[in-house]
């Protein structure tokens, strides 16, 4: 239940408040030379301490204790790294010791376990997630072997929206960018340093295209590659939607409308797979509102997708609720919160999605 | 890749036009009496040959083939069953046997496997979904268990909406309905008609309420419950989009609105497990912006949550694209196709959600 | 519980009175042609019938719902099968309804699962072998493309034994047969034809050797190729023991008498994985006291080893023991039994190892 | 490739002259109190440095990193633990960069992944089973919830053998010890100590009984508990073979022989389930040929089997082999090894039947 992937697989461990977390990434190919100046560049995108995210000084040091050669070369076993906690701050949590924050996981994990670990969170701590995205930039450098990019933007929060950032890769351009205009980038900015002045939370979107990617990826029924790609996003912590291609509003359109011509573009052969017959045209389509999916298998146009996360539910505002014994409290949460998750989301999203994306390019590699 | 769950595993098999499609279920706990009955009507409802569906005569005989006792009692070994296809009219396929058909799988097979199965769509038809039908209404046999209720709805197809459809779910009510109103409903299947007539197809949006949940069912991580509601979800055919709880909307929402305040109902004891402290406050929540889950886990509240199904790509209106050689062609689909996937989808959200749960709750007695 | 396999799955189902027994083998490559024929001397190499074999006529008809294509090409979908169960006679185990035969699965079942289908052994039968056969000779097509072959005798039975039946493969030889003399092949024949005439059982053993072992199958840790085939021989019904290289007599040897020293044959490159450095020496032992494996991990010289089955618990001989409400009996089976199972546990033995060898090559791409 | 288990499941990690080796065990119930004196006490018992073993002095010093409360209390979360690698002494190495030392790893490592850690055997190296030995500790805090005992000895090293070690579970004693002389004892205490004076090695027989065994453990196909306990075994490094019950000489029985009559007990209940028709027979056999699994499934009666360990091939006696050029050279390792790994082996088999044993019991819980 801590392990995402059928071939390439993630176990992460650790508690926000214990001794250190960390990941086991197990099935990387070998051969491979990882750049740790690019992990670390991944994890301080995630880090939290800036303007627009939580003030805790985390050390996000990874050291990396198995799976690489002295020279940086993964050996083709696990790859296991931790990273120390650090600035734990016990006594912010000790009040919070018995109660059940609202739209936290404090009351189901005490029903489920019988116990929590009550400081920071434990397991259900957004700490975890730093796992991923070492986890993510490693897998990165199998996404480089075929030049997949993976870009993502934080398009909205709150009441600030950027219309149809995906209007470039709707209309079939092979190398699309998020549409985000400086106005809307500016405005989401000062909507989150509002909240947290006001001691308040927002929510916030992150829109997602992947390019250069392979055609023949997934699978036909439950490991459809988008299934897994939402089984990885609604994975994170605060995530409560996922849409691809024309998402939800494609239950509001018509089949005359979203049809995706195919167009010829020149002979192929397939990823891999060494018993297949001889060359395939390659095709792209006029349109993409499928998304780069079709039938759960990638057809080579660009994936784009779209994930929302919720208000982070610890906020400096008085809210009502009960403790563990059952009397009714005012909690007003003291700790150093994110007025916006999806800030520091957005790497996380990048994580899981490259994780997925990788995992497939292996599972690929056995037919 | 073929198969669903974690320790209640649904295998399934079969092409649209091969001898039978059928699925094998492993994991169902032994001498749990199965009412035929009632697989018989959960088969039904997803079965086509109704006004508002695909006029294909599907013959639906379930036989089952192991796991159950002469009594229809489950032994503990796996549950296999087929269906014969029977009216496969293969004449109205030859001609699709080298068109790439827009938004289907017939690029993606033949790019990913070098062949493909041109006769109905092979194993992506959906066809295939009645085995997930079939064993859904298995493992109902399970939710009763429980007194689990799921009930779901098409609350929206095309341009025609019911506006709030969770709005009892959201206000914490226990037993909350589907909001659907008598006059949007009837516009709902008028637009389907006229699909149909037009020789279009237009989408549609099926949400679920989940009620009578158990607490402590989900995991802290990658098996969140969301998470493997979403892959089942995004693993159904044509799904382009999952929402639970607030859903996409939590993006656009603040912290201070959507806090669910916890309020003491009595003392009981969790689910399962042996080793587990004593008893522990039963809690719900004042409102339910949670949509039931905190933490990847249940907390008793129902849970709700919204699919998107895309207009089938299969229409009677000519649309342009290639065949396998690359040369552009005009298509017009004269097979016998959904106006809308939504309406026989249902059932099949229905099965899938029905089997995630199953699988949650044997899941959680391990503990 | 009822899947073997990690990439090449195979999931059997059925009970031996049932309607019908079968499987699905899910992750066969697309685009290999199966040979019916060779199936079908498969299944009849196990077949019962014969004069050192229970006298029951199954009919073994197998019949394939899906994965393959007309032309019977494998399509790359999960390939199911069936064969309906015939000649079940009931009444033959009527009086064994209450009955807790010595060594079956009578008591351990009805503990575990609170009810068994009594007729036939029900899931324990040896029938559901007749599934590893068919999915064991759909894999050899996998073999074929590596040359791969799995060759096995009966070498034992009762106090008749082969004298050192791997004597070839020890010495190093690359093309060994398994040594049978012609006086042992029929002194094993009359020991079993003596067991039947005097309403007895005995033991026999297999000896296996495969040859044309690609270099680097295997995994260094729990998945070494020597516990994958562990597994998949002690899951076969009445084994009692596994054994490869020089086995359980290594216990009794010193380091100086083992040692295969490695000769360098020619420059190769690895068997699969595109992000390898370039080709290394290709070697093979002066002597194969290793089995084909080291380190868990497959050397390219033949892989031999050796399984145990237990005398046939079903007897024609008076025993005594008790019925389900714990009276005391004497029984005397009146089946149709085989007086050693070895005699067509062979077949059984030869397609387990197939179905790992197979799965090993697939996830071998994997790197 | 690196996890062990079905839903209590291990994972490990480390090469042996990395910065550490260590595991994360998921899936283990909340709420136990571990007691690390037990862990530590273990631990020791496979350490080197001892007169029968390598002097290499492993610091062994395990920290936890997770899943564990201030209180030493499971939180049901992943618990994850390394230890530091001390004394690697790479000079010691550095002449075997080049070499393929037979019976090892090196060759087929190379050739699998295209490099390898040459320090210490990396991966291959028996360090990682310190990994399985700290987990084993864990999970004999279930087994203690059930009163399971795990006993092993070292019955034979080259060439002295106790006779029939297991006379009394075959007996059908509940509570069987395995027979092993004080003559017997001394003797294979002296084989190893000359072994390693005369720098050979010599390999080495453990046998295992458990007791207390619940009924109901294991599953009828490919997960039979045997099956399961094989592939354990299997997987641990040097191990060539092993045997339950009447083993390997089952093959010479005959039937009438080795046939367990049931004995009525007294009336009770199975281990676990909620959905099972009511109170059966307990049951006990007059002997135990079985081995205490009949049909893949616990039986209740001791469960015994037999581990054989090859010599070390690591010795200080000169052989031939070849260096990854290709050139013929002559091996005398002087690095510290094993006179006889059975020796250690014994903790690591206790422990991976250990976690064999309680990954059933939880299984057994989901039905």
């Amino acid at each position: 239940m801590n392990t995402f992937g059928h071939i390439l697989r993630l176990t992460t461990f650790g508690e926000s408040h214990g001794p250190a977390i960390g990941g086991v990434l197990d099935g990387f190919p070998p051969g491979i030379s990882i750049d740790l100046n690019r992990i670390n560049r991944d994890v301080a995108a995630r880090r939290p301490g800036t303007d627009l995210t939580s003030p805790r000084k985390e050390s996000d040091n990874i050291e990396f204790l198995s799976g690489l050669s002295h020279e940086n070369i993964t050996l083709g076993s696990p790859i296991a790294f931790i990273c120390r906690n650090t600035d734990t701050r016990e006594d912010h949590y000790e009040s919070l010791r018995d109660v059940l924050r609202p739209n936290h996981a404090d009351y189901t994990y005490k029903a489920k376990y019988g116990l929590r670990e009550w400081r920071g969170g434990g397991r259900s701590s957004a700490r975890e997630t730093l796992a991923r995205v070492v986890a993510g930039a490693l897998v990165s450098h199998i996404l480089d072997l075929y030049n997949i990019k993976i870009e993502s933007a934080l398009t909205g929060a709150g009441n600030v929206w950027q219309e149809d950032p995906f209007r470039q890769a709707i209309d079939g351009e092979k190398n699309p960018k998020i549409f985000l205009s400086d106005y809307t980038k500016q405005k989401i900015i000062d909507n989150i340093s509002a909240a947290r002045s006001n001691g308040n939370s927002i929510g916030g979107e992150v829109c997602v295209i992947i390019t250069n990617m392979p055609t023949g990826l997934g699978a036909p029924i439950y490991a459809k590659l988008q299934a897994d790609l939402a089984a990885a996003m609604l994975g994170i912590n605060a995530v409560k939607g996922f849409e691809y291609g024309t998402g939800m509003s494609s239950a509001r359109a018509c089949g005359t409308e979203t049809a995706d011509s195919f167009r010829c573009e020149t002979i192929t052969t397939k990823l891999s797979g060494t018993d297949q017959p001889g060359p395939i045209p390659e095709m792209h389509t006029a349109t993409n509102h499928s998304g780069g999916i079709q039938g759960g298998i990638s057809n080579g146009m660009p994936i784009y997708f779209r994930v929302a996360f919720k208000p982070t539910p610890s906020i400096a505002t008085a809210v009502n609720t009960c403790d563990t014994s059952g009397k009714e409290i005012t909690l007003k949460v003291e700790g150093r919160h994110d007025p916006c998750v999806a800030v520091r989301g957005k790497a996380v999203v990048e994580a899981m999605a490259a994780l997925t994306i990788a995992d497939h390019i292996l599972l690929s590699r056995t037919l």
